[in-house]
């Protein structure tokens, strides 16, 4: 039998992310169908490969994984800004949200999926309205993603009441069970948007099903209070009175909490999704990731919706992430680029369950590959890869993208998505978004 | 007399940061000379015009100002982070420049104007040694700039003994003088590397030829300590009890103010440069800009040198800029998206002294303007621009750029540098670098 390749990489140096974070200069990934066959320096030529892709000397990395957003939310971007939360969602936000439907929900996730593609981000988990329309226009662009549809005690613009909302989180996962590129999670909203038997009942269909539970704890001080009023608890302790904490749970933001708390986190295996510019623009505080991280915590990184960002830029997103805990402890060498790095793949991986799946360049795993263009002013001369995708690179410095063993991206051109008609449905959309809100 | 322009620009919306902020959709603006000529909406199309260029329905806004920066420290991006300070600068900068010389300073300040350019920048102010170099790479390239040989008490590496460098600083003011592109400022390093005569010689110096002084100020804790205990006062009332303070002072950082302080910086209309990443990545602190600007202080924003960055992108400092003083006073409210752009070109222009020349499109001033592309994911739909500008627009996004009425880059292409060669001696001398530093 005649090897054969589907793609091969050549022509770069590779960062596998693995856990030695293995580095190969000159390296070659080969891909065979949706996975990696051979990751580094290669003892033969490939004898038949369908597509060869130059690196350009670049760095050949796994593609980033997006811990945490609300993609249609790109219909907002820029709708209001710098404005006290309340007043930002009470008047713009949710009587926008009030008026959507299932068309506007899959453009608004079309344009946010452009976007991903277009900076390195290969796998992103949403928590939304009409959340099969996310599955749908992520399997169309070739995202690999985890979602999964807001439950909440008030009725929903979806699915209307709770009862419904169980019902329709369920078909959800059985409708994509098994899908190559779309996972389900179940998403109870917060602690403080559902009660106690609303996160019972969706643990245990997470529990049934062997899914994961995502949901937003501790992301603002007044939530904190608002707990703590009504349980006589901080929230991690509700959570921990449920029975709900677990290595399935992903809990988006966890910015204010206890000592105790993160031991909890720590003890029963919780995975942690960091959402530092969201955190920073809403003005909700400063998550203690590195406090987190030492006692073991898997920490992966998110950009949240990117009305509150306003971007969905993975490299911005480190960046800033690197540079807040170093001013907020007031240690230059916390959180170095490679740490944060490891955030946006191979922790951000384990983060969403997909550990063993993606997040790192190794034989076997599933074919999520980017390629990142070095060959520019902000990016010369190179001493170490880390520091420069970490601090000077951006999402536009990324040429070719792989998800699954499909190329996605290349040379910058999208190629699963007709870029032209994802941005002017967009456009329409906006203009129905200014008569709900801007014109009332 | 037939009207001649030498540049249109047609096709976008106009941002002219003038100081009603005033907007115009689908608007013009057209360059004469050096000049801009006409500015908004035109009551007739140019009878004559050397060469159009088009917006793409994108927008139209001052070239961007970047008040502090090391310009040539581009070559020792990613050389070494996440590291203690001192560890930073004596195993790592200090060696490096004490090597240089004046084609190395060349060469990094010709890729740090690539970069500059690249990312919409079109005036930077700068602080190093071999500053001559700085000042004719500036030039060549096309940009504008304020620049100045660094002064101390110990050695240059360039001229030597202190004496030197007050003939070298002198000898810049009188070359320089009435140059389009290139002005000069005095430039003591700081309050702890500067003994009071020298800071007084400097300050005289400036006010004998008007020219500004640029100094850092206040950057770390333990600067104000040894301040506080060689002279018995904190930084700028050190400063003020050496009469420096007033309307020609440009103070870097300023992170670490008492009330008293910032009372006498707006009472001496000293101008601030606020450089936000630095001051994170180097666990520096949180310069209290929206208290200095409550007391009426013009605040610009800088880089600082891309080694402690690590880029030169104004739009990413915007972003984070506002983010970070948001988090820090727990307000969404603060340091809004029009204020922050302002910082960047109007505020920025007149912290350097230049407020009269550019910082808006204002018919008279000189035509330095940049025209961003929206026809990108990441900045569609649009509701509010100044919003796409601050928070999701990146340097990239920046398409042509005109300074001092030169076209400098078109349709992303440098019109002024061979990107090629510059990139070629960054690497030439980034090898220098390694020698010294790394495989010591």
């Amino acid at each position: 039998m005649v090897e054969q390749y589907d793609i091969v990489i050549k022509n770069g140096t590779i960062l596998t992310m693995d856990r030695e974070n293995s580095v190969f200069e000159d390296g070659q990934v080969w891909v065979r169908g949706d996975a990696l066959a051979m990751v580094g320096i290669p003892d033969h030529e490939p004898v038949r490969t369908r597509k060869v892709l130059d690196a350009r000397g670049g760095l050949i990395l796994p593609g980033l994984v997006n811990g945490h957003t609300h993609a249609a939310m790109s219909l907002f971007r820029g709708l209001a800004d710098d404005l006290p939360l309340m007043e930002w969602l009470n008047n713009y936000i949710f009587p926008a949200e009030g008026r959507m439907d299932t068309d506007f929900v899959h453009a608004g996730t079309l344009l946010a999926c452009a976007e991903m593609i277009l900076s390195g981000t290969t796998t992103f988990c949403d928590m939304y309205l009409f959340e099969d329309q996310v599955a749908r226009a992520a399997s169309l662009s070739g995202m690999r993603c985890l979602v999964g549809e807001v439950l909440y005690d008030f009725n929903s613009p979806n699915y209307g009441e709770i009862e419904k909302g169980f019902e329709y989180a369920e078909s959800l996962i059985l409708k994509w069970k098994g899908h190559p590129l779309v996972s389900i999670a179940v998403e109870p909203h917060s602690l403080f948007t559902c009660r106690p038997s609303l996160l019972r009942r969706a643990n245990n269909m997470a529990l049934k099903y062997n899914v994961p539970v995502v949901i937003h704890v501790a992301e603002t001080l007044s939530e904190v209070d608002q707990i703590k009023e009504s349980y006589g608890r901080r929230p991690v302790e509700h959570l921990n009175s449920l029975g709900i904490l677990g290595p399935h749970l992903i809990i988006d933001h966890a910015v204010h909490l206890s000592q105790a708390e993160m031991e909890l986190l720590a003890h029963h295996r919780v995975k942690v999704i960091h959402n530092p510019e969201s955190n920073m623009k809403l003005a909700s505080g400063i998550a203690p990731i590195p406090d987190l991280m030492g006692l073991g915590v898997t920490v992966g990184i998110g950009t949240d919706g990117c009305a509150s960002n306003n971007n969905l830029d993975l490299f911005a997103e480190m960046d800033i992430a690197a540079k807040l805990h170093k001013v907020k402890t007031m240690d230059p060498a916390i959180m170095d680029a490679l740490t944060v790095l490891r955030m946006a793949t191979a922790e951000g991986a384990r983060a969403l369950g997909m550990g063993r799946m993606i997040g790192s360049l190794e034989p076997g795993k599933r074919a999520d590959v980017i390629v990142v263009d070095t060959h520019k002013p902000h990016l010369t001369p190179m001493y170490n890869p880390y520091s420069h995708l970490v601090y000077s690179a951006r999402g536009n410095d990324v040429i070719h993208s792989i998800i699954n063993g499909r190329l996605v991206m290349e040379d910058r051109r999208l190629l699963t998505l007709d870029l032209k008609d994802v941005l002017k449905r967009a456009r329409e959309k906006a203009s129905a978004v200014r008569r709900w809100v801007l014109d009332r």
